[in-house]
């Protein structure tokens, strides 16, 4: 536990380079380092290989673990478009001067040093490493067991390229895959500004319970689509469809289809091509709530808009929610009255993404509200200080 | 614990109403509400005399529990001032088109449903309620045990107030100033959007650790002054001393003053001010770090202004941070690389302050880097959501 303390303690002190280091030499390190990972693709992918090697045939996590030539070059390329995203830091968010004689200047900084706790997936170790010092932040980052070799191999890697940019190697901090070094990051007061957890809803739900660190939490998504009695039905068929069956493992998938009682009919035709590709309808209640991840999906028919606002506020989860109408009010209310981080008018949950929403990078998705409420860009790494200067004002 | 839990999720329940309520309704329930504290100060006083009576003569917590007519006159009239507060509600603040055909706007809405866990202060319950009626959000309220009387009269009135604007009573929730209803609120995981603690540093500290729903930090100040080598002395010497004896009890108040090598002789002129009221000086290393809130004050003698920026990266408590010099550089290094909410050149920390800031009405000052940092205004108050429309847009 010393070790992991002196660990955190010296990524904190490297925050305060990091902080003050120029836009162009946080560029420069950007591009090393996916020069790096291109001439060192082969080391990675025999350490790989051995983590691969460990893992049971069948394990889902199998794919999510491996490495391949094209995947390194896919983090390198994706290196490279961090650093060409524009630089955020000192940018002036408010300035105005006071009747007491004080003029003031709101001034985005870096948050200093970051956590991110992760799993099997080793593109996270080089996707937050490379966000965190696009935007001036210390990463420290604790990634799954399973990956401990390739994450060991993406560590040495790292470490040359800090140092061959005169960087501190604190700069990108991996801990072991321990639970012990979980426990140091999340009780680490003081030395973590923000702490990130990024995989499963157990590992997300075990962070937000620990950790006494801030945490900006990232997961869940029970969404839902609502049509109501005036929708286009064709248009909220190819709706329905796109954000179930898109891409059924994300947080962004479609979970309950809530139609007006006026349509009852017609749901088999609101359903019809997601039922062409397989996907199982299920009109039980106790599934209402339920993130599905998988072809299936809920189904309910509502009273009114009233009663879909009544059935999002209690079983959504905050993340997405669309509605289906030609009515300017109705698309109104649903704006207003659903409180989640993105609220859909006519357009699939599907679009939840940084990348859709045009924010460069994306940090992953917030499901709280305070700080970063959904897709989240580089901005979210980033807080402010006050800048305050007289000539010797004095407050009565 | 079960009455608490009910009494939470009506306030969850509360916010949908809240969060759509008019600008004109919003500040309608203020100006109700200072004129209830004024026609009803009689009793409010008599429930306070009934606690002040119980309290220790020379308590120091005495004199914060106590109302008077003209304290209550204050309440209501800083009401009346919240409510002439420019609305922040749906102002977007970020609108696009993106290639896929979707259009983005990022609208501020309310958080939700704010917590709010402090002590003897009862101006901290209409404070409160007021600041969470401005943004829409609701606010549950847990005072401490010494304002019991108080607090459940202003609990009446407010129950009142809200009944004759047509709002829910849950819209300003009172909780019980017992232990439990401070667990139940910590623990409101889903029910609690923000939970923001004043009072003293141990409450402070325990809501930290407790808390498993989000926790805006407000509290300790462990502020500096470094005089540089050039400084003007004359200047220097009233900024240190604005900064210490202004108010001492307040986190903003200077707690220890470093001095550049070069003016080592020059250190009784610098604090002459000061000890002229009366202020202890401590040299000892043990004092660093201290938050005196005291007519006491540490003093060091730097080598340098690296020397000083380590002082204070190691002591400070990241709150409020100054620089007297006549050097641009240096003052744009201190700028740079000090980690704090405020950084102030030739300026005393005493302006710490949301209302010299120009914010309206303060509801903090926040010590965590995360949503808001320093004073915070109303606008801490608020989140944001996105909104996506397009005419069945789908995501390829």
């Amino acid at each position: 536990m010393r070790e992991l303390m002196a660990r955190l303690t010296a990524a904190k002190a490297a925050a305060r380079r990091l902080a003050i280091l120029s836009d162009e030499a946080r560029r420069d390190v950007l591009l090393r380092l996916a020069a790096a990972l291109r001439t060192r693709t082969p080391e990675l992918l025999e350490a790989n290989a051995a983590d691969v090697s460990e893992m049971p045939e069948g394990d889902p996590r199998r794919d999510r673990l491996a490495l391949s030539e094209a995947r390194v070059e896919a983090i390198a390329a994706a290196t490279e478009s961090v650093a060409a995203l524009p630089d955020l830091l000192w940018e002036e968010l408010e300035a105005r001067t006071m009747p007491s004689g004080i003029s003031i200047r709101r001034v985005r900084v870096p948050l200093g040093v970051v956590g991110c706790i992760y799993e099997a997936r080793p593109n996270v170790t080089v996707d937050v490493a490379a966000l965190c010092l696009r935007t001036g932040n210390v990463a420290v980052l604790k990634g799954g067991k399973e990956a401990a070799r390739t994450n060991a191999a993406l560590g040495a890697l790292l470490a040359d390229v800090l140092r061959a940019a005169g960087l501190p190697e604190a700069t990108v901090t991996l801990l072991p895959p321990t639970h012990e070094a979980a426990e140091a990051l999340m009780a680490a007061e003081g030395l973590v500004d923000a702490l990130i957890p990024r995989g499963s809803a157990r590992l997300i739900e075990a962070v937000r319970r620990q950790a006494r660190v801030p945490v900006i939490e990232t997961g869940a998504g029970v969404c839902h689509v609502y049509v109501h009695e005036d929708a286009d039905l064709a248009l909220a068929a190819r709706v329905i469809d796109n954000a179930k069956t898109r891409r059924v493992s994300v947080c962004n998938a479609l979970d309950c289809v809530l139609v007006h009682r006026a349509l009852q009919a017609r749901v088999p035709e609101l359903l019809a091509p997601c039922r062409a590709k397989g996907v199982h309808f299920h009109e039980a209640p106790e599934d209402w709530g339920h993130e599905w991840l998988s072809m299936n999906l809920s189904v309910r028919v509502v009273d009114s808009l009233d009663a879909a606002l009544d059935h999002i506020a209690r079983y959504g989860s905050g993340h997405s929610e669309a509605i289906v109408t030609e009515s300017p009010e109705a698309a109104e209310r649903f704006r207003r009255e659903v409180d989640a981080a993105c609220v859909y008018v006519n357009t699939p949950t599907s679009f939840t993404d940084g990348g859709e929403f045009g924010l460069g990078a994306e940090v992953g998705i917030s499901t709280q509200k305070l700080h970063a409420r959904g897709p989240m860009g580089l901005a979210a790494l980033t807080t402010y200080k006050w800048l305050i200067e007289s000539r010797g004002a004095l407050r009565p």
